[in-house]
């Protein structure tokens, strides 16, 4: 029976500034990315997050991003793969220090934003974040872009991986996403989106932008849930994919 | 045989900012308080700081901060006990991720600047620092001011706590330390610094302001790297407790 | 012909942090406190609310506060008044580049949240700020807590000043704001609360929570935009001060 | 009669944090670039640099840099033109309350490190920098690499440009520095440097990486203050061209 896990990122507020609709997205998701203070969240909206999800009973995960609030992670920045590994350190030891003062064990590790696309593209820098996750802990799960750099770079250090993919989104005949400045890089038909989602989690397999049939793998679907038009796409993929007889369970179900 | 550990502060640094003179100190002391990137420090000084502090083989410590790089800590911030609980769990679990990595065991928690001085007469800001040590991780060790409202939190929440006197500071009748703008506050003459640390750690004594003798916790010195003075006087003390008889280990090894 | 200024916080939101309703506050009011980049705003938001404010026609002032984003500048800091002077300098001198870039003139700076509470009563910290905008432009006005010690050292440079009220608090007999912790200290009937407002202005008197009338300067009534409530409770005071006679004109309209 | 202005970065210390040996730099130069609290300094800073400035009789201008002092603004980030333009808004108004309040007139702007390297060769975001500047001040000089896409923004804008030039680099036949990375990059014979550098600025001319002269604008030359060689070999280049018949002069006697 074929099964994927739903995640969305948590906890981006930040001091008096909220941000997100946390409540609403929660019972739709099986695992949560919470941000760690760089690029957002700050310690008292990690503990209060991180309480929300005990009592919903969904897993976590760290979601370490470039130290740039103002930017909210979403820019590139240049940085060393050892600068990425003491990042990605921090914020994952942080935030897990919030686990522990709530009971919960974490799940995964996802790069946000920017930080996720570089390290897509980039195994350096991709590599860098997995030596620091690995030194944190190497039972943690890295879950980035189906078919990027991170994902061969947490296979090349023992890691368990997870291969995300993008219910609106296009893929190019490589895997890669297509670049959102090009014409027809989002699927905008949302029943198309979600059939592509369902094809995506039975059969492995999508439609890229030239009409070609290729392998992927997705092991978790990524949800917003930033406003009203995406908390509602959201429960539509949800109960496509339940009718469609998956199972959603989070990631750590699958090892 | 009387025993003390010596302390001081460590990895200071910040990006291209370095401060203090970390290699020097190091021979000196038998536990390090480890800044945690809130007053001062960032993840890739905190983890050169660890390799140093592993290869010298003294105990670590976190040193969490005010959120005020600009002020170093040294300004005080009313923020609320849950605050206070919050910062201590995101800077002690960034720390330990870095411990993880560098395999290491962190050994206590002293807050720092204005943080320490506020915590040593607020009992609710201390109780917020100590629940936070505690939700981490309960066999950590909290170092406070002697006889400050830090150590009575400690100690009603069941924490090991160690006491920590200083060398060139007079003292009340009440154990507290007088302060800095009045007159005798600081104690000049080496020599007599020297002395009044050997009499607190063999006797648990000093004299006051005031000529009165009290009783004084002395489980560890606090001593300073941040210039030639600073580290000719730690060494000093140094040597003036082994002449003494007095050895020097660090906190883990009093309880 | 009585007339008054109505003042709103605007401007604080931050990279993809939005919050406060500008739009619907600006039309109710005559000046803007537009935050600087220290307890919120950025760069593009300041510009950004600039160009609102002209399109508006309101005045706009600089509104400079500790540099605490993570507490919003809420949170009282200890710093000194050179600190003060150089930190009311540096927030200025940013605002009024993006005045000079959108063709606007500052009129005024009101220190925001802790850092406007504590110039209220400590001179030393108020005399930095003031000699900060003495500093930059002493034809600028200064907005403070009418009674309070920032008027007071304003005054004391020669610096124009401008009196706030504020509609829903209630006042001690020496002519400062009831402790929030204290029962009564929010008048909760709008009505009352805008007849006190009327009063204020025309009158220049309010009861105290004594019951006692005591004289008051009433240059600027400080409203709220953070919400449908206090929106409705804005344009409510502005109604019923335009029914009563009172004109609405900018501060530089007293001088 | 030859004349070229000696530039470096002052004013790059952060709170407790000191970098530089600005007191012994300036007596070299003829212009400082003061940074502006993004990528270093804080308010406090500024007005001491400023007011050292003003006491040594050098002119200063504005040094903006990225947001990202964890980095001291050396690694690039990916900003909007619109960002580049607010952000040089903010930091070159928040340097000139500065000088209003030390009696000094701001010279020129010269973005630091990431930010000047980006703007060399991204003509868009170099139109951002100079239409910032243009917004605050259109008399102020905008100094860049020369031959760079940065004295290219600022001429079609109409500002007056200022071409920079380096002693201890080797350039390509384009009049591009040859990247650090590549051998040859760094010319380590201080004599020829010097030699090159009185070259440059007398004849206008150097002799490339690949043996070929090309012709050079030379306006000033970027010495270093941050250690003992630095200075040194800053004040070496003083000398020579002083013996040489060339005239140190700030930019703004060239206009």
């Amino acid at each position: 029976m074929p099964f994927v896990d739903l995640n969305s990122d948590l906890g981006e507020s930040f001091g008096a500034y909220k941000i997100g609709c946390d409540d609403q997205v929660i019972p739709i998701i099986t695992s949560a990315n919470v941000a760690c203070g760089f690029h957002a969240s700050d310690p008292v909206v990690m503990d209060t997050t991180l309480q929300i999800a005990r009592k919903a009973g969904i897993q976590v995960g760290a979601h370490p991003g470039f130290p740039d609030l103002m930017g909210f992670g979403r820019r590139n920045m240049v940085i060393t793969p050892a600068e990425a590994k003491a990042y990605v350190l921090y914020q994952v030891g942080a935030l897990s220090a919030f686990c522990k003062a709530n009971g919960l064990t974490l799940q995964h590790v996802k790069p946000h934003g920017a930080f996720y696309n570089t390290a897509a593209k980039d195994y350096a820098l991709a590599k860098g974040i997995c030596e620091g996750i690995a030194a944190f802990d190497d039972s943690l799960i890295v879950m980035g872009l189906s078919g990027s750099e991170l994902i061969n770079a947490a296979n090349a250090l023992g890691l368990k991986s997870a291969s995300e993919v993008f219910a609106d989104r296009a893929y190019e005949d490589d895997g890669t996403l297509v670049n959102r400045k090009k014409p027809g890089a989002m699927i905008e038909d949302e029943d198309l989106a979600v059939a592509r989602v369902v094809r995506m989690v039975k059969e492995h397999k999508v439609t890229t932008i030239t009409g070609k049939d290729i392998d992927l793998k997705a092991d978790s679907i990524c949800v917003h849930g930033d406003g009203p038009k995406a908390l509602a796409f959201s429960a539509l993929i949800r109960k496509k994919l339940t009718e469609e007889g998956v199972t959603l369970r989070p990631l750590k179900d699958m090892f």
